[in-house]
C-alpha cells in the first residue's frame, strides 16, 4: 500500500514512536486566560498529568525499554520540573518543543510565535541541558509562518501533520525540515474526553475499544513499512485503566516483533542519514503550501 | 501503577464507592430558570429520578448490602422527601451536599455560593437529622472559592475532582479537606444522554457497552490498590436496563472479592485515621491552585 | 425492579408498542421555514419516509402480525395520503396526532397549539374516518399548556414523556389522560442520524449495534413487567439494513414469548379498564408540573 | 423489502458503485476562504488525498478489477493532475463533476452555480478528454436550482440524494435525469473525522467497526436487489488501516458473488436502457420538490 517506504534499521518492518503532549493545565490557561483560575475542576483534571500520569507513563515505558518523545510547553516544564525529571530518568527519552504557554500559533503574530518557541526551548534547555530538536504545534494549530520559523531556528523535525504514512521533507527554499507525520485518528482526546471545559462532548470509549483504533493503525503500518507516531495526553491516557491498555498495546507490538521503537529525534537522524547517502529519497513538500488565497473571501 | 496506595481495611485490594447525584429536575430549573416550567418533557425525564429511579437503586444496593453516597440538592430533598427517605431506609447510606438548587458555583458570588451550601445542608439535616460531611459541586462547576468555603464550614471531604487515583488532601493554609477523586470517564451522562434540553447530543450506548467503561476502571484500580468512585444520575442510570447493568457490575465486583464497599464518609474517616496515626501519608495539594492568572487576558 | 407493574392481558410478561413518527419532510419545513425549499437534500432524505419506508415497515409489521402506532402530522397525511393508506391497509394499526406541520409546541401560543392539534386531527379523520385518540409532541417539545389542551379536547392518551416504566395518569384537576412513557434511550435519531441540516452530528451505528440498545430495554422490561414503547422514524429506520434489524428484533421478541404486542390505543383501553375495575392503580401526576418558576431568572 | 428492484445485468443480485469525493484541500478553501492559507494542518490533512491516498485507492481497486467513480472539483483536477491521471490509469474509472472549488451550491446564485458547474466540467475534460456525465453536490448542498441546471446542461445522472434504494428519475418538466441514491449512513466522515477545522468532533471508529456500517447496508441491498452507492473521501479512508478495511469489504463482496460492480455512468446507461425498452419502470419524482414555501416564515 505504501509506495516508497524507507528502509528501517536492522530490517525492522516499521518504526514506532510513542509521543506525549505533556500539556498539564497550560491548555486551560491558554484557552480561558484569566478565567482559568476559576476553573478548579479543569485545572485538577490536567494537573493529574505532571503529578501522577507522566511519572507513571515514563516508568511504564522505561520498564518496557521503549523510548518516548514528550512535547512539553516551557511553562509546564518550569512549573512541574519533577515531571520532566521523571521523563528523563526513566529511559533514553526526548523532549520536544510545544510552545511556551501552549498558545495557538495561528492566533499569534509572527513575533509572538517566535517568542513562544524561544521561551519553550530555553525552559527545556534549563532543565535537561539539551536543546530540543523537534516541535509539535499546540492544538495542531500551525500558522502559515511556523515552518519558516522552525527552519530559521534550526529545528530538525516537526511532528504536527497528517501528511503521509512515512517521513517527508518540508522545504521553504532556505532550508529543510523532516516532517514525521501522525495518522489522523490516533489522538486520545477523541476517545476519552467528554468535558464542557474543553468543549469536547462525546461518548467515552472503554480502553479496550479505544486502543483498537491505535492498534489497527499499527497493524497496517507494520504490514506496509510505515511510520507509526501516536499522540497521547498523560492526563487523558495515563490513568490506570488507560495506561493498562497502552501496556497491552506495547506488548502486542513487542510480541509481533520486527519493530523499531525510537524517539522522533532518532527517526529524524535515520532519515537524514538515508538522504545524505542517497539510500532513500523522501517526498518533498514546499512550504508554506500557499502564499496567496485560493478563494479570496469567505463564500 | 499507583505509587503510594493507601492500606485499605481488612486487606481489601481497593475501595469502591457508588455515588449518585440525585438531581431530579433541579438541573432543568438551574439551567433554564423561569423557562423550565415550559419544558415538561425535560422535567418529567428528571422527575423519574425521585419517583422511580432513586427508590429502585436504593433497594437494589440495599439488597446487595453495598452502601451508597447520594448527593442531593437541598431543593430536591424538600420537594421529594420520599426519595430521600428511601435512600436512608435501605442501608447505611450517606447524604452529601450538592448545593441548594444545583446552581453552578463558579457562576455565583462567594456569598451566593455560601448561601447555597448552607441551604443545602439545612434541608438535608431537616430530613435526616445528620449534617452532611461531604460535597460534590453541581456540574462539577467548582469556583475558586469553593474549598475555602468548605473548609471554613467544616466539611470533611469533597468528591468533585479528577485529581488522582487515591485520596489526597486539599490544604488552604487554614485547614484541610479530604478529596476523594473520581476517574475522569465514569459519568453516565456521556454514555446514555442524548437530549437537546441538556445540550448533550451523542450516540447512546447499550448498557452492556457503557458498563465496560466503568468496569475497566474498576479492574485497573482493583489491580493497583486505588479508589473507585463512580458517578451516576438516577434519572439516567436507574431505568430498568441500566439498573440491571449496574447490578451485573456489583456482582462482578463481589465475585472478584477483596473489595471494600464504603460510603465516601467512611472512606474519609479511614483516611483521616491513617493520617492521624502516620500509617499512610497522602499527597497534599494547596488550594486554590492559583490566586493570580497565569495568562492575563484570553489570547 | 418495577414496583407496581400492571397485569397485562393473557398473562403476558410485558406490553410492546412499536410507534413511528411519520414526519416525512414536515420537520424540514418546521425547522427551516421558507428556507426549506432550498434544501433538496434534506427534503429527499425525509420524503423517503412516505414514498419508500413507511409502506415497507407497514408491510413488514403486517406480515409479523404486530400492530403499530403511527404519529402523523396533519400536513404529512394530506401530502402523502398513500403512505397513510399503507399504514391502515396492513394491519390493525393506529394513527396518532403529531401536530399539523410538526411545529414545536412550546414555541407556539396556546391558540396556535390548539389550532395545530385541531388541524392534525381533522386531516387524520378525513383519511381514516377515525378520530385520533393519542398524541406525541413533535420534537418531544411539549408546552406547559399541552396537557390542558389534550384533556379539554378529549384525547385518551399521550406518549411523549420519559416518565416511568409503566403507564401513569396525568391529572390537571379537570380530567385525566393516560401517559404511555417511552424509555429515554430508544429513539433512532441518536443511533443513525448524522446531518448538518438536522443539527445532529455524531458517529453512526451499524444496525446490529443500534438495536442492542432497543433490545436491552426490551429484555429488562420483559423481565420486570413493564411497558416498552419504542420510537422510530421511517426515513431513518425504514431503510433496508435498518428494517432488517427491526425484523430481527421483532423475531427475538416473538421467540421469547409472553409479549403483548399492542397499539397505544389498545394499551390505553386496557389501563382504563384496570382503573375502572380497581384491578390496578397507576401512579398519578398532577399537570402542569409547575405553574410558577422554581428559579425566577436564568442564573 | 424493495418493492420494485430493477433487473441487473447477468442476473446480478445488486449493483455496487464505489464512489469517491476527491476533494483534496478544496474543502478547506471553500469553507474558510482566505483564512485557509493560515491552516497548514487542515491543508496537509487534505493534500494527503491527491499525493498519497487517491493513487493508492485507484491502484487497490484496479488490482481487484472493481471500477470506481470519482467526483473531482475542477480546481482539484487542475492543481493535482497526477492524482486524476492515477484514477484514469488504473481501470475503467469515471470522473464526475463536483463543482469547481467545492462551493456550497445552495449558498450560490444560480449564475454562480452554473459557472461552477461549467468550470468543473472544463477542467475534467481538459485532463481526461471526456465530458463528465454525472454530478454530486459538494457538501450534498444542492440548491433549488441544481436539477434545472443539470438537466439544461445535459447531465445524465446525479448521485446526491438519500432518496431511495434503487435508481429513480428526476423530471423538471423539460427533461429527465437519473438519480442514483446513496444510503443515508455510508459516508466516512461520520466514522473517521474528528477535527475542529472541519467542525466535526466525534469519537473515531476503528476501521473494522466503521466498515460494519457499510457492510450491513451492502448485505441488505444484496439480499433485496438494491443499488449500493458508497461515498468515501480519500484523505479520510485512503490511509493504510482504512484502505485495508475497504479491501476486506471488496473481498467480502466478491466472495459473496452475484454483484455487479459498475461506475455510476454504467448504471445510468443500464437504467436508461431498461426505461427505453420498457423492461423496468423507475419511480419518477418531479423537481424541484417545492416552488413555494410550505411554511412561510421560520417559526
Amino acid at each position: 500500500m505504501i509506495d516508497n517506504p524507507p528502509p528501517w534499521p536492522n530490517g525492522a518492518r516499521c518504526a514506532v514512536a510513542f509521543s506525549f503532549d505533556v500539556d498539564a493545565d497550560s491548555v486551560v490557561h491558554a484557552s480561558h486566560g484569566a478565567a482559568a483560575i476559576d476553573m478548579p475542576h479543569a485545572l485538577a483534571h490536567m494537573r493529574y498529568d505532571p503529578f501522577v500520569a507522566t511519572p507513571r507513563l515514563a516508568r511504564l515505558f522505561g520498564e518496557h525499554q521503549v523510548p518516548i518523545t514528550c512535547f512539553v510547553p516551557g511553562w509546564v516544564a518550569e512549573t512541574y520540573p519533577a515531571a520532566v525529571e521523571a521523563i528523563l530518568r526513566h529511559g533514553a527519552n526526548e523532549l520536544g518543543n510545544h510552545g511556551h504557554f501552549h498558545e495557538w500559533p495561528s492566533k499569534q503574530t509572527v513575533e509572538q510565535e517566535r517568542e513562544s518557541l524561544e521561551r519553550g526551548t530555553e525552559a527545556l534547555m534549563r532543565l535537561s541541558g539539551v536543546r530540543p530538536r523537534g516541535y509539535r504545534a499546540p492544538y495542531y494549530g500551525l500558522s502559515a509562518s511556523t515552518y519558516d520559523l522552525l527552519i530559521e531556528m534550526g529545528f530538525a523535525y516537526d511532528s504536527s501533520l497528517f501528511a503521509d504514512d512515512v517521513p517527508i521533507l518540508l522545504d521553504n527554499g532556505k532550508g529543510r525540515l523532516v516532517e514525521l507525520p501522525v495518522p489522523a485518528s490516533v489522538d486520545d482526546y477523541n476517545q476519552y474526553v467528554s468535558s464542557r471545559a474543553f468543549d469536547y462532548l462525546m461518548k467515552i470509549s472503554a480502553p479496550a475499544q479505544a486502543l483498537e483504533v491505535y492498534r489497527a493503525e499499527f497493524d497496517a503500518l507494520w504490514e506496509f513499512g510505515g511510520l507509526w507516531v501516536s499522540v497521547w495526553h498523560p492526563a487523558v491516557s495515563g490513568r490506570p485503566a488507560q495506561a493498562l491498555a497502552i501496556r497491552n498495546l506495547v506488548e502486542h507490538m513487542q510480541a509481533r516483533g520486527d519493530v523499531w521503537f525510537a524517539t522522533l529525534g532518532q527517526i529524524t537522524d535515520h532519515i537524514n542519514g538515508l538522504v545524505a547517502t542517497g539510500a532513500w529519497q523522501p517526498r518533498v513538500e514546499r512550504v508554506p503550501f500557499y502564499t496567496t488565497p485560493v478563494i479570496g473571501n469567505k463564500p
